[in-house]
C-alpha cells in the first residue's frame, strides 16, 4: 500500500523523468512559508538539470533562492499569477533573458486545462498525504486548508509528485486523490507554519482604511445589491476586511442572509458563516488558522478548485455568480484600468491573482484604495501596467470621495440618490494632484521582462525592465 | 443566476446541438427507476434524430422503450457496462445491426478520459440541481446518493445537460459542479424511487447462500488477510451480503478495524462504518436508502468517481488497494474464467460492472456461487462468455466445497492448513455433473451481437446472437 513512496525529492524527480527544459509546476498555498519550491529546485539543480520552466501560481519573498537557480541556468522561464520579493526585484531588474508570463488565478487553470500551459511534473506540497497519493491540506503541522490552486495541475500534468511532512495511513476524503498522483515524498518540513497562515487576519486600525471601508459598504448598500441571497468576495487587506465587517453589520440590520462568501477565506468570513450571515463559503485559499479549522470541520465551507473559482474556460466559474467584489489597486487610471502588478516606477510588486477574474465576473466591482499612498497619487492618467481592464471596474472608493465608471450611469444615479460623495474620476485625480503635486513620469521604456496575459489568454500589457 | 435553466428536454437537446449520429451518455444511478434515458430518447426521437450512440453505464428493464428507439433508427449503437431486461433480450436476438460494446465500470471512464469513447452530450440525471448546474444525488425525491458513474462523462463530454426534478437554490458541495454543466432542465420526475434504491437490502434466508457465505468468510480469514487495516468489497447479492456479515462478526471477535469498505454500498456496509468495523466507505453507487442517508451525513462515507474507483488508465484506482473482493458468477470454468455477461445459452443477462476491475485489483478475489443453479452446473469446461479472466480469480466457494486457482499455491496451503474442504476445480466440476448430468452444449455460433472489452480496452470475448 506504500508503493508510491519515494525516499527523497532527488530520487523522486529522477523517477519522474526530470529532464532539461521541462516545466515544473507549484502551488502557493504555503505562501511565504513554502519550502517545497526551493527544495525541489535544489534537488533539480543537484541533478545538473537546466532550462526549467517554473509555473508557480505565486512567488513570495521566501522563494529568494530561485534567483540563484535562474542565475545558474537551472531555471530559465517563469509563469506566475503573482510575484513579490527578491525574485520579483530580480526580474524587474532584467535578471532573466525570457519575460515572465503573468496570468490570473482563473487564467492559469484555463491555460493548463486547454493545453496552453503543458506541465511535465506538478510538484504538489501536501500538508498530509498517504502512501497511495491521497492528499489534503486540512491536517498536519503545515496545514493550509484548501488546495484549490493545485487541482488543475494535478489533473493535467504528465506526472504528479506530492511532497508531504505528514504521512498518514489513508486520507479520505482527499482534495487530490490517488488516481492523479504518481509518487509521494516525505520530507522533514514542507514549510514554516508562521509563513503559511497568520494566526488571525486582523481588522485595520488605520483610520483612512476604516473611512474607505465604511464608504464602500454604504455604496454597496446604495447600489441595491445588498439583498437576500447576495454573494460577495473581499480580500484579506485591511480596508477589504473592514468593509466586509460593515457589510455584515448591515446584513444583520436588514435581516438578510447571503448566498455565499468567496475567495481567499479569513476568520472574518468564517464568522459570517457561523453567525448565519452567509449560507456557505467557497474557498480556494485559506488565509488564517480559523479558516483552516473551519474548512476541515464545516461542510458548508466548501473547497473549490481555481478552475471552478475563476476559469473563463469552463462552463461557468463561481466568479460569474458574484454580486459584489471588493478589490485593491496600486494605481487606477482615468479609464478605470487598475494596476496591481507594478508600483508607479514599473517595478514588479504583485500580480493579478483573482483581481481581473472577479472584476469581470461580479455585478459590482469596487476598488477601494487611498487617494494618496507614499506621497504618490493612486489615481493616474494612465496606469503603469494594466492588470484589470477598466470596463470591468464599476466603482472607485477613496477616503476623499468615490467615482463611478461612466459606463454605469444607473449605479451613479443610485449613489447620488443615496447622497454619497460621488465625483468624476478626473476630479479625484485633481484632488490627488493637489496633495502630491504632479509626479514625474517614470514609465520605463526598457526591455520587456513581463508579459501580462488577461484571463482569456490575450495580451493585456507588458512590463519593462527598471533600472 | 438561473441562466442555465432550459424549459424542456427537447429544447435543451436542441440547444446542445443534438444531431444525427451523435453519442449521448447516461449513468445508471437511478437503476431500474430511471426515467431520464427514456425521456431524453423520446425527445430526440420527436426531433427526428437518427443514428445515435447511447453510451449508458447500465441498461435495466425499465429501459424497454429503447427497443422501439432502436427499431425506429433513433438509436443505432449501444455501449454499456451492464444490460438486463427487454433491451438485452432484443440485442441477444439480433435486433441491432451493430454489436453492443461492453466495458467494465473502470474501463468506461478509462475509455472516456482517454478519448476512446468521445461523448457529444452527457445527459446527467440529477436528484437535485441548481440553476447554475451544481448537482448532487443526496437530496430530493429521487435521491440516489453517489453520482460516481456520471463524473467522467461530466468532465469529458462536449456538452453536459443535467436533468432534475428537484431544483434548488444553490447546491454546495456539489458532486458535479457548475464549471462542467452547460444546461439544466427540470422535469416532473426523473424516476420512480421504488426502482432507484430498495428500502434496505436484505440478508438472504436461502440456506445454500448462508452456507456459501460462511465458507467464504472462513476461507478469507484462513487466507491471512483478515487483519487490522483490511479493505474489502462485497456486492449486494445475498451470499455476498451474508459473507460480509460473517466477516464483520469475525472482525469484532478479532478486535480489528478495516481500512475501508467499497463498492456499491448497502445498509450493511453502513452498519460496519457506524459500528467502527471500517474506518471509511468509498461509494461509487448507493444500493439502499440507508446508504443514501449515510453518504449525505457522514463524511467518512466518501463519494468516489468510477475513475477513482476502478479505472486502469489512472495512476492508481482504489480497486488496486482492495485486500478482498467477493464476487458472483453465472459460470466459472476450469481455468477460473468467469462469465457474468450471459447465461449458459449465451443470452445477455448482465455485464461485468466492476467484476473484472475488482478481481484484477484485489489481493484475494473470491467467487461465491452455488455449484448448481436452475439445474445447470456453474462450473463448466469453458465459460460461454469470458467476462473476467481466470488469472485474476483466486478462489471459488460453492456450497459443496471450494477450489483454489492453481496459480495461488500459498493460498491453497493456507486453506488446507485451516482444514477447509478444498478440491480442484475439476473435482467440483465432476460433483456438479453428477447432480445435473452433462448438459447439452448450446454455444451459439451466430452473428456477433456484443463485443466484450476488458478493462484496458482489449477484446476479451464476443457474444453471439441466440435464436
Amino acid at each position: 500500500m506504500r508503493d508510491k513512496m519515494i525516499g527523497s525529492l532527488k530520487e523522486a524527480l529522477k523517477a519522474m523523468g526530470l529532464a532539461d527544459g521541462m516545466t515544473l509546476s507549484f502551488h502557493h498555498h504555503l505562501r511565504n512559508g513554502d519550502a517545497v519550491l526551493n527544495g525541489a529546485l535544489d534537488a533539480a539543480s543537484s541533478l545538473g538539470i537546466s532550462g526549467l520552466t517554473v509555473a508557480a501560481s505565486s512567488i513570495f519573498p521566501v522563494h529568494a533562492p530561485l534567483v540563484e537557480h535562474i542565475r545558474r541556468g537551472t531555471v530559465s522561464r517563469l509563469e506566475v499569477n503573482y510575484m513579490s520579493g527578491p525574485v520579483a526585484d530580480f526580474v524587474s531588474q532584467g535578471g532573466m533573458a525570457e519575460p515572465v508570463i503573468f496570468r490570473t488565478h482563473g487564467g492559469r487553470p484555463r491555460a493548463i486545462e486547454s493545453g496552453e500551459l503543458p506541465i511535465d511534473i506538478a510538484v504538489v506540497a501536501a500538508p498530509s498525504a498517504d502512501g497511495r497519493g491521497n492528499l489534503t491540506g486540512t491536517k498536519g503541522p503545515s496545514a493550509c486548508g484548501s488546495l484549490g490552486y493545485a487541482m488543475a495541475d494535478a489533473r493535467c500534468a504528465k506526472r504528479v509528485l506530492a511532497v508531504t511532512d505528514n504521512p498518514m495511513d489513508r486520507v479520505a476524503p482527499a482534495s487530490i486523490d490517488q488516481s492523479l498522483v504518481d509518487a509521494v515524498v516525505t520530507v522533514d518540513s514542507i514549510g514554516d507554519p508562521a509563513g503559511i497562515v497568520s494566526g488571525t487576519t486582523r481588522m485595520p486600525r488605520d483610520p483612512v482604511a476604516l473611512v474607505m471601508a465604511r464608504c464602500a459598504a454604504i455604496a454597496i448598500k446604495a447600489s441595491g445589491l445588498l439583498v437576500e441571497g447576495v454573494s460577495f468576495q473581499t480580500g484579506a487587506g485591511g480596508a477589504s476586511l473592514a468593509a466586509a465587517s460593515y457589510l455584515g453589520d448591515m446584513m444583520k440590520d436588514l435581516g438578510i442572509v447571503g448566498s455565499f462568501g468567496m475567495g481567499g477565506i479569513t476568520s472574518h468570513m468564517v464568522r459570517f458563516l457561523r453567525e448565519g450571515l452567509v449560507q456557505r463559503l467557497y474557498d480556494v485559499q485559506c488565509f488564517d488558522l480559523e479558516a483552516v479549522k473551519s474548512i476541515a470541520e464545516d461542510e458548508r465551507h466548501v473547497e473549490v478548485s481555481a478552475s471552478l473559482y475563476a476559469s473563463p474556460g469552463t462552463k461557468g466559474p463561481l466568479v460569474d455568480d458574484l454580486d459584489v467584489v471588493i478589490l485593491g489597486a496600486t494605481e487606477i487610471d482615468l479609464d478605470f484600468n487598475v494596476n496591481v502588478h507594478t508600483d508607479s516606477s514599473g517595478r514588479i510588486i504583485g500580480g493579478s491573482g483573482g483581481h481581473s477574474d472577479t472584476a469581470a465576473g461580479a455585478n459590482l466591482a469596487v476598488v477601494v484604495a487611498p487617494l494618496v499612498r507614499s506621497r504618490l497619487p493612486i489615481v493616474v492618467d494612465r496606469v503603469t501596467t494594466v492588470s484589470t481592464p477598466g470596463d470591468t471596474v464599476d466603482l472607485l472608493v477613496t477616503e476623499r470621495g468615490m467615482a463611478v465608471n461612466p459606463a454605469r450611469p444607473e449605479l451613479r444615479e443610485a449613489l447620488d440618490r443615496a447622497g454619497l460623495p460621488v465625483m468624476s474620476i478626473r476630479e479625484l485625480r485633481e484632488v490627488a494632484l493637489s496633495i502630491t503635486g504632479v509626479p514625474r513620469s517614470s514609465r520605463s521604456k526598457g526591455r520587456t521582462v513581463g508579459i501580462v496575459e488577461y484571463r482569456d489568454g490575450s495580451l493585456i500589457d507588458r512590463i519593462s525592465e527598471v533600472s
